[in-house]
């Protein structure tokens, strides 16, 4: 189930230091080791699963309920966060760095260093039921 | 259930107009009005909670599912994107803007508009272990 050359692996071995927040069956939480604000988490399954398309849905709807209560609970720590942001990136055009699925909880504070940019640029609606219909499509197929 | 000034309730019930992926009973997905990359879809729970606070459990974890699926089936589309963000901002400081619970899928295409910038500062042990635990008894308390 592990890949040798997985720093997530390895942290789920114990074979690499972590700051552990959560851990079960089959799943573990830990600080982000160069986190971008103070209580910035990673969760990831136990088993080495490279993304989305590997995951085990079940496994996917556990990790997420795991964030869910780590986003909801570093609102009642000291930390004082205003925010959380919920991300996860799903290959290397996405960001994706380490190829062993994790999911991000990221507190948020005024002012603080995480900035999204993007063109949020309005589409028509024949264009709009175009792509929903492609992917429908997919969704079925 | 429904908060008469909120726009995705307003999709929900059909008075306003979307492009629909997928729908079930609790959840409903539909593209982005401004997609920052072609293919864009939200997911937002039927029911109206404006935040991860008032979510139940059961309904994040299938907003969670349904976006695995669509995040896998867009790369099944002929859109030929080659990586998928999912991202979900929970309050102000998170750059929530309509406070109804909204999961985003982006498929992601090098060199597309999305762009995260952050701080990304190596920190020490014991830093990341006090985190740690003022986030563990948060869980717990």
């Amino acid at each position: 189930m592990a890949n040798v050359s997985c720093v997530f692996c390895s942290i789920v071995a114990g074979d690499a230091p972590s700051s552990v927040v959560h851990e079960d069956d089959v799943s573990l939480a830990f600080m982000d080791l160069a986190p971008v604000s103070d209580g910035h988490t990673l969760i990831v399954p136990k088993a080495h699963y490279a993304g989305l398309e590997a995951l085990p849905e079940d496994i996917g709807a556990h990790l997420w309920t795991v964030a869910h209560r780590i986003g909801r609970a570093v609102r009642r720590t000291p930390l004082r966060c205003e925010g959380v942001s919920l991300t996860l990136a799903d290959g290397e055009a996405a960001g994706q760095d380490v190829f062993h699925v994790h999911l991000h909880v990221f507190p948020r504070y005024p002012g603080d260093s995480y900035r999204v940019h993007a063109d949020w640029r309005q589409r028509e609606r024949p264009d709009l039921d175009a792509t929903a219909a492609l992917v429908r499509a997919a969704l079925l197929g």
